[in-house]
């Protein structure tokens, strides 16, 4: 098994050679994306699904050194504990239901494509889309390794090197949920623009429009120390932001550069 | 009006003061956002609601030079013709209803907030969710606005500069769905850490834990010619690289040195 099950929900219709089912694929969108969005359906009432963006890492704590390009993983979802949606998915589980279903979403743009006509414009992209059901976590054991997993998935060594543990009060009003996959898919496109044989040959336009992908990644910036501090900036948090700086660059620049 | 409508499902529950339901907050975000996040529910049968991560801006064709700060708008999506998403769009018009009722959200992250301890950190980001009806545009002009709407919301000055007008199989493939909002809301952090008095008279804490902002924002490489490219780079691009980048890490910067 290196892929998560195969569902019509999840398998993707425009431009299949694009899609990405392997695990790899799959967490390494979820955890580089800054931000999730997370949809579910609040009420049988309202017309409308409703989306949330929150924050979350691919994880297992009962597998915690599964291999994330071989392995499967749960969804854990950072939350505070009193929100609508903990409220919810406390309810659908006490129903004796498998939880509440959700979806997620990530995204990273790593270029916009400039083709000679705006129909044939794309974007370099990596995305994520996973279906499952969310259930609250609630025994401890897992909740700090799911916020310690949250924690440095978005900030490298951060845990460790601010105080911990948490209080009681800190871990009671945090809310920590998790997703059990049920099917998931990625897309990525990761090249130069293509463009139609007509307008290559047409003078007027090959002559004059220009051609090519614009890179686009993140930027983490001079770390802004709080009125309060009084440390210097540690280490691991400059080892950060180079590493990322130049691996989000060299990703965008590489891919911009491919043929189509 | 200088809002959109108010609603349970569109209501900031935990942290309110973050709330923004203004115009000019919701627009803004939706537009500088390079994807956005749409959700819908796609079969009764199915549980799940699903997401599509996928290209639109705010604009109104009925009033094209509204102004965004004090007027609402519409939201225009780019997709294809014949996708899944079209294709249930157009089957909850035909029969007569509003349309397929839909949730977009849009989210930029501006920084990594770090606190002294795990459960203070948070992120400095702009967020916005809106919920509306979607209906396919049929109308030929409108559909040409919107195309023109989108590629220039996202690369500003790129329509009239490149191949136009699409030819009649581009505009035929090309998808054009508008929301009509029924009610939205934003929320906004913007500022540095915030730490809990304990920690800060606990030396074993202050004395040692880094606390600030790393300040994030997205950046537009040099431009990558493609390999038929015959022209240089003209300076509406060099222009937009130039305006973004300063602009995002101004704002970026600024708002990690703003005291919580």
């Amino acid at each position: 098994m290196s892929a998560y099950p195969s569902h019509p929900r999840a398998t993707i219709g425009r431009y299949r050679n694009r899609g990405a089912y392997d695990f790899q694929a799959i967490h390494s969108v979820v955890n580089a994306a800054p931000v999730l969005h997370l949809s579910f359906i609040p009420s049988e009432t309202d017309p409308f699904p409703t989306i949330i963006p929150l924050l979350g890492q691919m994880g297992s704590f009962a597998n915690p050194d599964a291999d994330p390009s071989s392995e499967p993983l749960d969804l854990y979802i950072h939350t505070h504990a009193s929100t609508r949606l903990v409220k919810l998915v406390a309810s659908q589980t006490e129903d004796g239901e498998k939880g509440l279903p959700v979806c997620a979403s990530a995204a990273l743009v790593d270029g916009y494509v400039l083709a000679l006509t705006p129909f044939n414009h794309s974007c370099n992209y990596r995305s994520a889309v996973l279906h499952g059901y969310a259930t609250p976590v609630t025994d401890e054991a897992e909740r700090l390794y799911a916020m310690e997993l949250i924690t440095n998935g978005l900030i490298p060594e951060r845990w460790g090197n601010s105080r911990v543990p948490p209080t009681k009060t800190e871990l009671q009003t945090t809310g920590i949920l998790k997703v059990t996959i049920e099917s998931a898919s990625g897309k990525v496109r990761a090249a130069g623009a293509a463009n139609d044989k007509q307008d290559l040959e047409n003078e007027g336009v090959i002559g004059k429009v220009w051609t090519g992908v614009v890179p686009l990644w993140q930027t983490l910036g001079e770390p802004v120390s709080n009125e309060h501090n009084r440390v210097p900036v540690p280490a691991y948090l400059d080892n950060w932001r180079k590493e990322a700086n130049e691996r989000g660059e060299e990703y965008a620049v590489e891919t911009a550069r491919k043929k189509y």
